[in-house]
């Protein structure tokens, strides 16, 4: 696998972990952080954690197709990307507006749609 | 139960089945849906399905069960909620710019932020 897609993999595995992540048991939960957050290898984890490299892979590979399965059903992170897009497509349009009179009201605005960006 | 919390309990889980919905058997789907969304009774869902009026109460039961423990883990409709509340501020601000000049960009950014709303 090539560098690029492994970092899209990881990427796209977090924002399912952020969205299914409390749907996950308290050990899956714990190996995903490691090695996706915290970015420890599978030798590490075992080792900290006093199992084998294989049962680490074994419940990484299971909470992976678990997140998975729930995105299948709900679509919850590809209606978050969607929805982020359309918001920075709304704060474009708010920047090229340059009516003077009109920047408190569109300050106000635009601190609304971004706490909403930084919120999801 | 007075009739108006009965009225938010509906809307409540009609909400919590939009998102949680694909999560349920089809049969606690089926069952939920001409209960709560075609608003048949007990007995005549019974009736037409060939089961007794507990078994479609049970059913009913733990269908929505199963949406309550989803939503405590997920927390999914009240972020909806607060996110349309948001979003509707944000109109009503736009609402409130009256510059002439800045129609065309203001109704673009409308239209986004409606979208938006009707999408979710």
């Amino acid at each position: 696998m090539s560098q690029i897609i492994e970092i899209e993999k990881r990427t796209h595995l977090s924002l399912l972990f952020d969205f299914y992540g409390a749907l996950l048991t308290e050990k899956q939960r714990l190996m995903f952080d490691l090695y996706y957050q915290n970015d420890l290898s599978l030798g590490e984890i075992a080792e900290e954690q006093g199992i084998s490299r294989q049962a680490v892979y074994d419940i990484l590979k299971r909470s992976e197709s678990i997140l998975g399965e729930y995105e299948n059903k709900l679509h919850l992170a590809e209606k978050f990307i969607k929805t982020n897009e359309k918001l920075k497509k709304a704060l474009n349009v708010i920047d090229d507006i340059k009516e003077e009179n009109s920047l408190p009201m569109l300050k106000q605005l635009k601190e609304i749609i971004v706490s909403l960006i930084e919120e999801d």
